[in-house]
């Protein structure tokens, strides 16, 4: 027993210190390890295979879209970085740079790729001549760097693992058109593959990507009540197009520059997966991102016909397709089930010698912690169904969650009452000037997330500076 | 029939000259282009798509044996390559190096990892305690960096995609076991999924993995007879475990050293896929790694009812789980003919009026050229029994040339004439002396490939030297 409440004790609970239980959860579930090297961290099989199953599903509905996969460099020469004013600015205070290759110093710097755009932009310089070459749809996967001064595993890193899609159109609302496409993919994969409800809309100028005419945001609401951006879609016009050259003949044989955009998704999402689902006892995981799904658990392992029993459960979850694995370890029951829960394994299936006598097991459900005996007949069916139903329950759960932590505010008193009592999302009215941004986030520490595509007006005046209003926002504090 | 003519004549004759034969396949196919960053190579959509079909499978191989995948950081600060003697003198005048993040120089440079194995130890020395801990089977699938003066695609780039396992092992046998499965992974994948056949075989000391105790290859032979390692795994022992301080407690209590493995391969097998089966005509895929593997092209296209038959001749075998593609394009049938055979998509249909008067189509074979007049029905079945008959003849058809490839010689004359006269491998004996490979190499260009698994003695002196023989070795001209 000592063993065993040791592994639960050395979580912080989330309601005491709730970084500290995010940083447990990552650590104890084995997601992660800190690396030697400064602001990188090392993904372990666990973590990693979460990511594994993200690729797998976001790829498939990329390429349901015709989206192609495609590698770029690593590297990116300076004077190519340069070539897009905005772009550059933003990107290069915190780029690493190469200097040096073997014994011999470089005679120009290299980045390494903090994003692709100049790369890309590039490439379609060159292979774009004709309106028969459009639209291009690439996208890569591949991890870039950002010299970032702090770091948290997933959501703040040096490197990170991400895909980035690029894309070249011949018009403007063609553009626009795969902008949105993609911004609702990942909304839609955020809400059925990780059952996280998301808040869709289009950043302020002040917040929006470097280089871009627009971008747009998916936002997730975390379980302390803070926003974590999970995903952006960028509308580039043709300002890239104009700065690197890239035009094409239309049907009418007229020279006329493309319309980008690009979007991406990181490792980031672990970070909400973690802070919108995990509890007390660790990780919870849908079922559908869960690279194990259930584990099977024998009871009294060493009562004769205990090990086979369960050995054979597993065996046939394993062959109707469920990602369903055997703890035969020599630990206790008990450790077992902490382990499980610390991994967030959406069901553990329990089974020791009076079940073994009726014919039956015990399921017992991570996100609710509910037990249900049910019959050895038709197991596969039974625990089929009810990984379709938590994977349903976590959303519901999680939209519950999202809906109970949206406020209004009117005034600017009520807005700071909010920020500082209500944690969660606040939609106020702005006016559209960025001095109203960076003021509130003086006064709140709150920024814009986004401007919602479902526009209403709560009030005629901007909620800090009293002018017209323009905009319904959505503000909170943010990861 | 201008546009036709100028396709097929922008390749060079293999005969006439197999590098730029080579160079103008991998252009036309589309696999790549170049970019503007030094000796590194941008993998577009079709190239990637053989990658990825690539990755996809050895993966499943690999987790069939316990393989776990894992993401280590880019950068390896100097510090850490430095650890262990051998490897850090193997790769440091090769990599490339991070001096400043940001605006700032920084206090130790990082090098862009070229292999590593020195941050998988770094991470074992943390992870491995009890021998409960073993085995660590990991892997990743990353871009590494070394800083080539010349780069071909596919063969030697700056920055290449790869995976490289890392294993630790309690045992000295168990490390053994696992680099020899690794190997024999690597040439079953290779015969099977892209109808190469290997060599399989030791590494000399001078040709050896910096670091390693030993390093197993395989080798394939090149169409122009030059060989080209395709694949290596190798056994480290205890030498990276005692550099870093790997250690863990055995059944006993006593503390060990772990052994290791590592084995890598790499996006150079591309390379090889090309110059094995390629033609005068392009690229010739084996149905099993083509992206696509039919390509369907109506004949006479504007007549009534062809491209309804066609396109629903394209649905039956997709839905039949075929890779087919439709080329409904308003390009000449000749024209689509062309870019079948560039990008080696391994069969075509065509349908014409004549055909879907007589319920039947064309199937042209890829790899012979044969054209083969098959009803309607049962198409799906007759395609499926086709491909794999086309993948079991490009395997024979490369074995063939392997074998015919292969040469003895027992006096040095013999060699010298072999490796002027006839290209391929040429056996012969060895004294086990590092300075007659030297001495080898100088007189001829040929390298020793490896010390093949079956050993005979064809000779009791060495070729080079006269002095008693040790061991048969497969030398040849490589790139």
């Amino acid at each position: 027993m000592a063993k065993e409440k040791k592994l639960v004790e050395a979580i912080t609970s989330m309601s005491e210190d709730f970084a500290q239980w995010y940083t447990d959860v990552v650590r104890k579930a084995e997601l992660v390890e800190y690396s030697g090297v400064r602001g990188c961290m090392i993904y372990r099989p666990y973590g990693y295979a979460i990511w594994e199953n993200i690729q797998r599903e976001l790829d498939a509905r990329f390429k349901a879209t015709g989206v192609e996969n495609v590698y770029m460099p690593m590297f990116i020469p300076e004077s190519l970085l340069q070539r897009e004013k905005d772009h550059v600015e933003g990107f290069a205070p915190e780029v690493a740079w190469v200097t040096h290759g073997g014994y011999e110093e470089l005679q120009e710097r290299l980045c390494v790729r903090p994003t692709s755009e100049t790369l890309f932009c590039d490439l379609y310089s060159k292979i774009v001549q004709s309106y028969r070459d459009l639209p291009k749809n690439y996208n890569q996967w591949c991890s870039v760097v950002r010299w970032e001064k702090t770091t948290r595993p997933f959501l703040r890193s040096a490197e990170f693992l991400w895909q980035e899609g690029h894309t070249a159109h011949a018009t403007a609302e063609e553009a626009e058109e795969r902008t949105i496409l993609m911004l609702n993919i990942y909304a839609n994969f955020c809400e059925d593959f990780l059952a996280i409800p998301v808040v869709k809309g289009q950043k302020t100028e002040k917040e929006k990507f470097a280089g871009a005419k627009s971008t747009y945001t998916i936002e997730a609401l975390m379980h302390d009540g803070k926003a974590l951006q999970s995903g952006t879609s960028h509308n580039f016009g043709d300002g890239f197009a104009q700065a690197f050259g890239i035009q094409y003949s239309d049907a009418n044989n007229e020279l006329k520059y493309v319309h980008q955009t690009s979007w991406g998704m990181s490792t980031r999402i672990i970070g909400a997966i973690i802070m919108v689902h995990g509890d007390d006892s660790g990780l919870k995981l849908p079922p559908r991102v869960a690279p194990t799904q259930v584990t099977v658990i024998p009871i009294a392992q060493r009562k004769e016909g205990v090990m086979e029993a369960a050995g054979a459960l597993n065996d046939r979850l394993v062959a109707a397709g469920i990602r369903a694995k055997f703890d035969d370890s020599d630990k206790s029951p008990g450790w077992k089930f902490s382990e499980q829960e610390m991994r967030g394994i959406p069901l553990r299936v329990e089974i020791g010698p009076r079940d073994i006598e009726n014919g039956q097991c015990v399921l017992v459900r991570r996100d609710t912690g509910e037990k249900i005996e049910t019959p050895l007949e038709g197991i596969e069916e039974t625990v089929k169904a009810l990984l379709e139903q938590i994977q349903a329950d976590m959303l519901a759960a999680a939209r519950a969650h999202l809906e109970s932590h949206i406020s209004d505010a009117v005034t600017y008193d009520e807005f700071r009452d909010a920020v500082e009592n209500k944690p969660g999302f606040i939609r106020a009215m702005w006016c559209g000037d960025e001095a109203c941004e960076l003021k509130i986030k003086e006064d709140t520490t709150a920024t814009s997330r986004c401007m919602p595509f479902e526009q209403e007006s709560i009030s005629d005046v901007c909620v800090c500076c009293g002018r017209p209003a323009k905009k319904l926002v959505y503000w909170g504090k943010a990861y």
